[in-house]
């Protein structure tokens, strides 16, 4: 199969610099983080408004693309399972996908509320929710 | 900034082979596909489970990656809009965002339900919903 390039258009600033300490989702405590875009992307912000949710991905690029199974959250506990039924960091193409709060729009960079990446997390894309469930 | 690598792990198999006939939703019409993994991604596919709805990430591999702003729907009465606060997939990092129920699987190939991707589109990654919103 072809690969594809992914050019990031912006970055994460955040205070999370370590995995270790990072939430596993944004409700256990993630704090807010700015989005930083680079200025050439600036026309494709027009229209991101403050105080709607988006989806954020980005990329997670210290994942290990080669793990194919997981104990879910890490627990011993729980049998190994594909990485394509749980939410791990750790597969094939590490794409996280985080449902933010955009809290305002300074230019090219964009703070929003709760987000579990680490400082400097490529950013890939923001796309509108359509609906409850997208 | 670093530019990464996408390796699509499968690929969409549809009846709908062209991109003016795609539906822009899933609830717009479209039939169902199946997901043909590679199999040396076999291991990863371990737990996912007919009867529930998934994340599904593709790679529009047809879209426009200079495309910055659009007129959402292709409405040309409706006011161009950066790409990041539309659905549109035309932007820089084509990456396909699509709930879809699994219906069965077989090995490595999944049957979903109403998928609006075109055949052959690469398959980057599935997910687990893990609450309404995400």
């Amino acid at each position: 199969m072809t690969d594809y390039t992914l050019r990031p258009i912006g970055r994460v600033e955040s205070p999370l610099t370590e995995r270790a300490a990072a939430p596993r989702q944004p409700d256990e405590g993630a704090p807010g983080a700015w989005l930083v875009f680079d200025d050439r992307y600036a026309p494709a912000l027009d229209g991101l408004a403050p105080g709607t949710d988006v989806l954020l991905l980005t990329w997670l690029d210290r994942a290990d693309r080669d793990t194919l199974t997981v104990h879910p959250r890490g627990d011993a506990a729980r049998p190994l399972t594909g990485v394509l039924a749980t939410r791990a960091p750790d597969r094939p193409n590490p794409i996280g996908l985080h449902t933010v709060r955009i809290l305002a729009v300074a230019g090219t960079r964009v703070r929003v509320g709760a987000l579990e990446a680490l400082d400097a997390t490529p950013v890939l894309d923001v796309k509108p929710l359509l609906t409850p469930d997208r």
